[in-house]
């Protein structure tokens, strides 16, 4: 499965283990790239669908910290939350994620920032789950979707 | 690759996805079992290799935390880190697991607990990573003989 549209977004299925791998480039530094991800006060603002409001509970991006925030669509709010593994400034960020509504499934999530010329910067977000059928219905669910509207605020952001 | 010795360690390499399974038993009810992985002067005395000495540097096992140990054979230190995505007591611990020796290398590891009738308690531990090659290079490390020496160590506090 294979699937691109602006900003370049390329979500793949890895064909030998369960998991999703996101591609797409930005132009902008990756400095700004990743501080766009680890500033609670920027995340806000990209992250997930069009029409879904999000609240972030805490964000604490460093190695050892954690994470939860809720989006909320027609006062129904959906939880997430997670922990850092590790974060290593404008390279890459690993941390865990839970959608609270499947409380029991848990992805392991590599964020992978790389300079290109130009100022530019090419993003690499892996998802890695136990099972190809969790990581299959994770795809059918929408969540394509979601990712790429978030990366188009990103974009929008940065461009800003 | 299915081997078993005392306490009955089974060690399971999934031919489906990049991950290892080890099942044992304990002969002590699930709150003692999960304590002996929660509190780390408990940790401290059966992680690992016998012949290793173990320091604990942080263990915060709670939702949200986050740990470093460390192995020191012949005065040379072997570090490993992580944070904790979810734990529920008594059930279920969820963590990521780095080797420091391969800083780029990380796992994501589920442990779950369960009853057994009278007083026993069966324990499952699965370490999930990106890549078969990976996985299996693990395996041939000498982690399982650390494994079973570590689950035999345990058995020996649980019982005393």
């Amino acid at each position: 499965m294979t699937t691109t549209d602006a900003p370049q977004t390329q979500i793949v299925a890895d064909p030998d283990v369960p998991l999703v791998r996101i591609t797409l480039e930005f132009d902008a530094p990756r400095e700004k790239v990743f501080r766009a991800h680890t500033d609670p006060d920027l995340v806000v603002q990209w992250q997930g669908p069009r029409d879904m409001q999000a609240r972030i509970e805490h964000h604490d991006c460093r190695t050892g910290g954690s994470y939860r925030y809720v989006h909320v669509q027609d006062g129904v709010e959906y939880g997430f939350h997670g922990c850092f593994h590790e974060v290593r400034p404008a390279e890459l960020i690993v941390q865990t994620f839970t959608f609270e509504g499947m409380p029991d499934g848990v992805a392991l999530e590599k964020l992978v920032l790389a300079e290109l010329p130009g100022g530019r910067t090419r993003l690499v977000a892996t998802s890695l789950v136990d099972s190809f059928a969790d990581r299959d219905a994770f795809l059918a669910s929408g969540m394509e979707s979601g990712v790429r509207e978030g990366y188009r605020r990103l974009d929008a952001l940065l461009a800003g």
